[in-house]
């Protein structure tokens, strides 16, 4: 992150025709654009793409969800039909949609949009056995941080992250509970929905597959044990983001698990994350909490798919084009304020 | 508001390829859209206007901000020459800025996009009399109403409000006061940016008015003693969504105000308004709790314009367009959730 540039941002904002401050978080998202992008004011990201990453867990033979795995794949062909909640949010934002199969259980057809890194189909069940080999997280990091260098060359100037996998909050919630040393309890929810046995149910799965794996060492480890093949990739799109020094826009819980990981393997990478939303998931504002993010929308989501960060690209947008296009006060010939 | 519709928009959300209620807000909002519209799936609104009323208020003699007076007019100009904050965000969502002269001190110069509705030159000091006669603030609100009629004639399919106005946060406070029955001091807020000393004296001169005016009777009568000029143009424009059944997406703490007076003449108009966003104002708060709305954006803004309801149009936007565009899970082959 440029230090100068962002410095520059926020002093050019004291010169734009408005009261200081008055524009909020825009104005700190507009800092942190200029200090991703180096310069003041930023670029306005004008192609964006959502990169969401799919996988199966072994973990829902526990029971953790009410939804049969089979629906991983079959939302899969519905992102790549433009039929999903994601497909219509991306089309109102203009970004392309890049699916990642990063472990489905069911066999993809092959298509343009769907780019298959997977080590193996299906993850561990990680309340008995390590989600992942070490060698395959590693590797799918890697997909997730090549992929946006390969974006970035095709002139995708933003990324967004999604998941989709059948019972994926439960890993994202165990990957949450290690790396920010919350307790199971504190940052598991409902998911698509799930009553209150069910829930307790998926703690008591969460505190299992924590008490096997042991104490958290490094990140990746904890990826491995914890994780799973969506939450591997975005953690490499978070990555990849910092590597080509273009904003990432993080979604729910799934994606901030991804998140916390890109983090633990590199601080660095938390100055491109921007958060596009709070999701309902309690998993989610404790891993917000643990990185200092302010999520910009906060709309009772509990979708994944990239959905909150769809939603908020027209926002960073915003903050951007206001620092590139509004009048300072000497050009408009408006007159400040007196001081008291 | 047509409940056949919004129960229809409802119980089709139900079929959409997500769990039940995973859009939170957005499926509300798009049960809302319908309603106002009186079809699911409501039109996705293309063609935005966002109509900012300004006007000078007598009580800046009173000291409540450190704001000259000239500042209103210099804006105006800046709104039309495309350098205000609001022109930017009104650019990056494809809306027309509408600007409406509704009692600025300055004479202004004609442009096509400004409309001159003043029915006299600054308000009266509501400390010392009422803001407008009673006619001159129903005419206010008749020409905000016309505004909106001739507007979606010639094809806008949504407004937004926003205001101008070197002092105006005090009349807003002092109308939400009369309207909510809340005391000033938990209504009054710092406005643009003042001090501890300057707060105390915005809410003696609050409470003076309020004094002054007696106790509340109806909304126009509240409006006249205590308003303005803009906020009398947007209570019009409010009511004027509710006569052609399109959303109003409203701003801040003075759009709010001037939404609690539409809400006070026809309750009926609250279906039509959408809110845009929460801002710091204390007193915006008060207006959305007494109105029962929820804001789609807490950005901590405070800079009025319309500024936090052209930042929540995109939001509209994917609501309505979720509802048109997504695929069911009949449709998409996807199975369906297992009951519990």
């Amino acid at each position: 992150r440029d230090e100068r540039a962002e410095a520059a941002a926020r002093a050019h904002h004291l010169r734009l025709t408005k009261p200081a401050g008055s524009l909020g978080v825009l104005e700190d998202l507009g800092a942190q654009l200029a200090g991703i992008a180096g310069v003041d004011p930023p670029p306005v990201p004008r192609r964006p793409a959502i990169v969401v990453a799919a996988c199966d867990h072994g973990v829902v033979d526990e029971g953790v969800t009410p939804w049969p795995r089979d629906v991983t794949a079959q939302m899969v062909a519905n992102f790549l039909a433009g039929g999903a909640a994601i497909s219509v949010l991306a089309r109102e934002v203009g970004a392309s949609v890049v699916v990642v199969d990063a472990g489905v259980a069911t066999e993809l057809e092959r298509h343009p949009a769907l780019l298959d890194v997977a080590r193996r189909r299906v993850t561990g069940n990680i309340a008995q056995e390590a989600a992942l080999d070490l060698d395959d997280a590693r590797a799918l990091v890697e997909a997730g941080r090549a992929l946006v260098s390969s974006l970035h060359a095709y002139g995708i100037d933003l990324v967004a992250t999604g998941d989709m996998g059948i019972g994926n909050t439960t890993p994202s919630a165990a990957v949450i509970a290690a790396l920010t040393g919350r307790p199971p309890a504190a940052v598991t929810g409902r998911g698509t929905g799930i009553d209150d046995a069910q829930l307790a149910r998926k703690i008591e799965v969460i505190e299992r597959s924590l008490a096997r794996s042991g104490p958290p060492t490094d990140p990746m480890s904890v990826l491995a044990e914890l994780g799973g093949g969506e939450i591997a990739v975005i953690a490499g799109v978070v990555l990849g983001a910092m590597d080509v020094r273009i904003p990432v826009v993080v979604d729910g819980v799934i994606s901030l698990a991804g998140t916390l990981v890109a983090a633990g393997i590199d601080p660095v990478a938390a100055d491109f994350v921007i958060a596009g939303h709070r999701s309902v998931e309690p998993g989610a504002t404790a891993a917000l909490e643990h990185l200092g993010l302010r999520p910009l929308l906060d709309l009772d989501l509990r979708l994944g798919e990239g959905s909150g960060a769809a939603l908020a690209i027209p926002l960073v947008r915003s903050a951007a084009r206001i620092l590139a296009e509004m009048a300072t006060f000497d050009a408009a010939g408006v007159a400040e304020r007196s001081e008291a």
